[in-house]
């Protein structure tokens, strides 16, 4: 079992992803998993929807998931991403099914109800507070049992990372990690991130880091910033439910997919 | 078996019907289709896409689904109102899954390219023409076989009308018909379409029908118009198909569902 996370950032230049992922997924047993925060971003500005920032203490800065931000992210999550991958995939001859969170309570999260500073027009932080109205979840269950049953029967499911929240409603969720919790629950052989960039560099650009061993991970995660910080994160919690390896490389190039498996990008186990 | 179809005029007065909809499903198999056109000329409008309808000879009105128009929809009906929906059912104890036509070949459509005139804006038509861009759909497949694996699982579909064509595109439905193909295909008791009026009437609004027989329906369909023909049509096609009685009810009174189901409202057998 194989789980492909397709970034947000690549969705527009997704061809050559979404024909290796398919001739992969019609020999194996595959999940593809994806984001699409950008064209929610996209959306929110064309219905006049401001878009906010959150920061904490410690210097993490993420989306301000207000119930109308939620929405608009249903609409181009679960709505265009999700179907415009899954009737390629079908054109493909593979037999896909597209799910968010929500769906069976495929992803059930806590609200994270944390102290935070919304960031202003001008990038500087307000007052730090208790933020009620963030609807950003963390997963703490997969329904493994309603993928399983797809799987088996020939589906491929392709998932939206929406969760299921204990009041039953939307969560944003972060897709590096849920595609690492869905990769845990299903216990992979290998999660396969694939992103803009061709893997993890130290330094940035010019050393493309070919491996990270489980032990060195902590001090690597320790190190990276920004959203290379998530994707290392979200390998920790993959290698620690389980998954062997855990795979971040460029998901533009030709058969990215069969490349990442062959060692191209940064390979973590 | 029982498929219910919510009309996208009741989304925003649904609460009743949804939790008579969920009292229901605990305790029996059953089907939620949806529709949502209403929601999508909203996006439309704010997004500053123009709406256009055509029309054809015989005096048939319906909505221009271009490709941008469909993004739309996607956004709207799988997105929006599916996953609205299956929230609010999982938070009333009902394990909904929520899929569009696309998932898993679900609803496959031949599209149909056919002589139309644009309407314009100031309400007549075009020029007769063959329309190729308009992504309208007639079901002819609906893989059950998919629907009886959740429903046998203990999950209840949420069904939004958008079809996958034979060039693996989607393709706009009608919601109501589409109801009656699932119905059909699932060989269902009884299809139930709840909407904004209390059935069927002839004179409107003086004189509700309550009861209409199989040898009288075609009859009943020439005199009708507007979406309440549209409804007989798909209670036709239900009954063709199989399906035993064809209920047309209001979906906002109070427990709507139960009383369509004892006799509230239209019944067709």
């Amino acid at each position: 079992m194989l789980v492909v996370k397709i970034g947000g950032s690549i969705f527009a230049n997704r061809a050559n992803l979404i024909a290796d992922f398919a001739a992969y997924a019609k020999q194996n047993k595959a999940i593809l998993c994806h984001g699409g925060a950008a064209e929610s971003t996209e959306l929110a500005k064309k219905t006049g929807v401001e878009t906010k920032y959150l920061t904490n203490e410690s210097g993490m800065k993420w989306r301000y998931s207000t119930a109308q931000q939620l929405e608009l992210m249903q609409m181009t999550l679960a709505g265009k991403i999700n179907k415009t991958l899954v009737a390629e995939l079908q054109k493909l001859g593979v037999n896909a099914i597209g799910l968010s969170g929500l769906d069976g309570a495929l992803l059930c999260a806590r609200q994270k109800i944390v102290n935070a500073s919304e960031i202003g027009a001008d990038g500087t932080a307000g007052k730090l507070k208790v933020v009620r109205d963030d609807f950003t979840g963390k997963i703490d269950a997969v329904n493994s049992d309603l993928l399983s049953l797809l799987i088996s029967n020939g589906y491929t499911p392709v998932i939206a990372p929406l969760a299921l929240s204990e009041n039953f409603e939307p969560l944003n969720t972060h897709g590096d990690r849920a595609a690492a919790q869905i990769a845990s629950a299903m216990r992979a052989n290998a999660l396969a991130i694939l992103t803009d960039v061709d893997g993890y560099f130290d330094p940035f650009p010019t050393n493309l880091v070919k491996r990270i061993d489980a032990a060195s991970l902590p001090s690597t995660v320790q190190n990276a910033s920004g959203g290379m910080k998530r994707k290392l994160v979200a390998a920790q919690e993959a290698l620690g439910g389980g998954v062997k390896k855990v795979l971040i490389a460029n998901g533009t190039k030709e058969n990215p997919l069969t490349g990442a498996l062959n060692g191209n990008g940064t390979t973590i186990e």
